[in-house]
């Protein structure tokens, strides 16, 4: 195919509960920029216009103001769950309701919002072995694994295993292997209402892994993937309809 | 096949709001043993230990004990479903997620149960106009369609209209056709970590729906499509496990 | 979101058994220029390099080469399935297991080719009544659906019933109304190894639907949707593998 | 729940092509009453009236009247694919969109029947090492893993790794993690027409696989969930429709 044709760059908001950083030095030596700071500069390269926004600003730097001008909005959150206010969640939530992608990294599976989104617990069993996880592709088709090679590996994660409880995604993308035994649908798609979802497996704040090449790239092609098109931004309502014409 | 092993009959409880059999004359003469009577019906023909809880009871008759012995829940409301306390919502719906199955009728799609675990808006557009809706039957093959016709005729009903926000079914049994001119996904299943949910659209309180032997076979294929297994109920939990042996 | 990227053009072939044309008149006043002419039209407006080929090409107009250089393929048959070759069949689905794209219209549900594809009998009911269609937008957020309204209407079409025995969609995008009393699922996503494949159901041969402005915009959108990316076309092979490095 | 309510057994067929048993010493001493006996005694033990088919009897022992007393199909097959006749390949998919239920075993991935029934190419890669393969129960409410505990281990397999060309499954029940680094969705649900269809990866025929009282309970557990319920059999077929009664 020519590239003949504009297509839009989707708006990115990167959002960090940035705890780890000012608080474990080890992290803050992985991440001198922030975990925000690294999920966004594949971001910025690929040209997508890229804000952060944290949990200790104003309204967690999520008002309205930037939630309607964010085309996809990008999670990352660990220990700090219950500090986000409902209001916050119940807002982010309308706009995925309405339209805008979501990208759910990692421990993020546990969040408030992850929960209201999917309608399950999202629990799951957990080790911090720090071992090998090699991610494979079980969806070469899909634009989220666009340039990717058949399987990639981080040399040391965090091992999440099954079950985690989630409703069967739409479209699963990857499957991780872990060194110590566990696999883990690490790659899941969703749509709620009008938003889309993509739930990634890695992430641990104390490895390396957003600077990796293949995650980046994972990170980018999921922006593009979750991003709302042309349609209008509109939490959907109730509505009391008139009678159609029949004849 | 030959009928030779005992398979269980699930336990039912049958929830009503019950407030317009108390209000409306017009519900009373329909349902003079309530909405929940008429439900209630089919499944005790069908030898289904059932019982009834309500609105005005003490915790909505939704007790933990309650629960814990009801394999398979049904719902119906309309008026009041912000007078549903959340401790109660948040009670059922982790019984779903431990394995309980859930039925939810017409109106209930805004119910706050049923929000909380589609994670999507489920508005719809509606028209009261008690013309003639006719159900047909999308999966013949599907434990809930089973006994039924092609499809069935409601005389008199509410119209139902799409864009019916919820996720894409797992499956979807039933597609309404209305006089009106609209359609609906009427008869949709989804899992919720353990437990089954069927959301059926008949049953607007003025008619008499739950009258109807079609909908009574619905119901009780419903509840018995529902019913958990031999599962042990236990709500999912997030587990920090030891290392596997891998060797 | 700003136009800022480039985006491919998918190269389309439209195929056309191209038999009433030629042989009922009332068919050749409704399309003269085939009612392949008149599906090419509105996606060489788009500015999509298309193509037309046809059954009494040699090879159908189907060849290797010609499919190497085609994105997406639609698909138009109604009368002469059984005369398709089962080589141009197997050759076709090879590619569309590769990654093209496949939209399959209207009576094309009973091609050697979908039925292949789907696994199914793809079996319906049909009358041919001339009535009123209403097609009912279902997900409005998907691709497909972009600029169309709630629903459209085809003032005079053939009407299809369900039992559609397709297995069921990935993602459901129309359901139609018809004013004879059916309903039926007319716009379906499916994938088959990397390519995409979208069912659209109108498109009788006695009624002018390909001139419909809506319907032209969902086979242009379905076009672009269909389109398999920037992947690389294989068709897929079982492989013998080497063992991994795993330490 | 109590056990009060008949409910049926399946009446199973176990086909084999009967090959290796007879070839292979290795195999024979493994499967002394061939892999077909191994399979179908824990189904026996069930109470499931179970007979045998095999390769080199006449039509491979699949007549009419053979699969109209059958419910569920289990086939196991490797060497020899291509020597099935595709006129009981055709036939045995009739009855799985009749609504006979079918359990595919291992290599069958790559049966005649079983690529006709997915769509796709149902490619895999593979290597024959013999060491620990672990299936993860990734749907622990799902019929087909009652009983079983949260994995399970196989001390010697065959590897298979992703990507399995499959379309997306209904429901994913295992998915197995490999020494060796692989990882394999191994237990796969699809319903085509009104059959119900599972897919379960173990059983190299150079291991004692059908030995393992874990696989003997997911074969139970499938042909039980693959039956057809009370549903007439017929196979699907496109009818001319009367109009509906519309007022």
């Amino acid at each position: 195919m020519s590239p003949d044709v504009a297509a839009p760059l989707p708006r990115v908001t990167v959002w960090n509960e940035y705890w780890y950083e000012k608080n474990v030095p080890e992290v803050a030596r992985l991440y001198p920029d922030g975990i925000h700071g690294a999920i966004a500069q594949p971001l910025r390269d690929a040209g997508f216009p890229t804000r952060i926004a944290t949990m200790d600003e104003a309204e967690h730097g999520l008002t309205d103001i930037v939630l309607r001008a964010t085309d996809v909005l990008i999670w990352w959150a660990h220990k700090r769950h219950d500090d986000v206010s409902d209001a916050v969640v119940a807002r982010v939530a309308a706009q995925v309701h309405a339209g805008m992608g979501l990208v759910m990294l990692h421990s993020g599976h546990f969040s408030k919002l992850f929960r209201l989104l999917m309608g399950t617990t999202c629990t799951l069993n957990w080790r911090v072995d720090g071992q090998r996880e090699r991610l494979w592709v079980v969806a070469p088709h899909h634009p989220i694994a666009a340039g990717l090679p058949a399987h990639f590996e981080l040399e040391r994660e965090e091992a999440y295993g099954e079950v985690f409880e989630i409703p069967e995604p739409d479209e699963l993308v990857f499957i991780s292997w872990f060194k110590g035994g566990e696999v883990f649908r690490s790659g899941c798609c969703f749509t709620r209402s009008r938003g889309r979802i993509f739930y990634f497996r890695p992430g641990h704040e104390t490895f390396p892994t957003f600077h990796d090449g293949n995650v980046r790239k994972v990170i980018v092609n999921a922006a593009r993937w979750a991003a709302p098109g042309l349609i209008e931004r509109r939490v959907p309502e109730s509505v009391l309809v008139e009678p159609l014409e029949v004849f």
